[in-house]
């Protein structure tokens, strides 16, 4: 997503009480964090967080983080969030430091919501649903834990669907066209909302960890 | 695949060197049949049997039986066909049928392609991709045999899908547009080729049964 820098993100980003300054030190202990005993749902490349905030606002029993790699995109989504929420807390960091700030098993759900695709092919490491990222969402999810998954891109969603069926991953609730298959309580991302108005298929699946207790 | 009756179907079929008349006295013998110890493949659903044919003649080593429940289709897939070919052979029969055809362990490939979606709710038990077939389909297949599907119907395909991952068999080559996914050697269908001169995508997949020897 391209957003204008923002001169104030940072001072956002600093101040705002939703934002995890040093998320290695909650490693392990997010439910300290929180001080709820509510699942752990992990939102990767969470945007302006309308999916995530939504979610939180919804389902106040769970705690949601979502990490964002860009600060302005980062700080509109910590701006928008009422104070008061108790269950979300906001990380500006990459995908790729994922397991520094979560234990093994800590995680009950990862969210992967519109990510880039990558396109071209020597790029395919890249891609957040590349074996490398499934190995470690797997140590990083509970066992039992699941990956969902959404994006409009059919090149995409193809090696994705190829890369968990190759590691061995539990796939359920498959669809090629969100928007039209009766999914109920679906929570719309930004992207997505203006993407589905073209008329263009949604695919989404969810994805069970094969992770053992 | 809408054909006009034809008249001499019922004669073609008497007299045509490859149509099996009574294919239930040949269940558990298709190698004696073919005098052959190819790789059985299976089609059901042939159609006009260009699929299979053109299998055929590439990979003479194999054996190939179409199924096809319209009299007047098989019989235009049996005109087709040079009597010297040894390794094919169609069946004029329903796909409900296939047990009594087919050893436990005896077919080596099923291959599934443009069978009628059923588009409606109620009629999801008839699509062939429906869990009570895919039990019958893994019954006759030995163990590590594979089910190679294909279809224009988004609908279709992501029933199947489900199906597949439901019912625990191991997918893999899963393409959302096998005309623009580089995939070699394919062999088209009449229908496959008339859509998809549409530059509509089609949708292929490979399942592994999970028998065990």
């Amino acid at each position: 997503m391209r957003v204008r820098k923002k001169p104030w993100a940072e001072k956002e980003l600093a101040e705002n009480c939703h934002v995890v300054k040093i998320p290695q030190e909650w490693k392990g202990k997010w439910k300290e964090y929180f001080q709820s005993d509510g699942p752990l749902y992990v939102e990767i490349g969470c945007g302006k967080g309308r999916f995530l905030a939504q979610n939180a606002r919804i389902y106040p029993e769970n705690c949601y983080i979502g990490m964002e790699q860009q600060a302005s995109v980062t700080a509109v989504a910590a701006r928008k969030l009422e104070p008061e929420m108790k269950n979300i807390a906001l990380l500006c960091e990459r995908a790729e430091a994922l397991a520094d700030f979560f234990a093994e098993g800590e995680i009950d759900r990862i969210f992967l919501n519109f990510c880039d695709p990558w396109p071209r092919k020597k790029w395919a490491k890249r891609r957040l649903t590349y074996k490398g990222y499934l190995a470690v969402y797997e140590k990083l999810l509970r066992a039992g834990g699941e990956l969902h998954f959404k994006t409009d891109n059919r090149g995409l969603f193809e090696f994705s669907l190829n890369e968990f069926c190759n590691e061995g991953w539990q796939m359920k609730n498959i669809s090629l066209d969100l928007h039209h298959s009766g999914i109920e309580n679906n929570i719309m991302t930004e992207y997505e909302e203006k993407f589905s108005e073209k008329g263009e298929p949604i695919y989404r699946l969810e994805a069970v960890s094969r992770r053992k207790e």
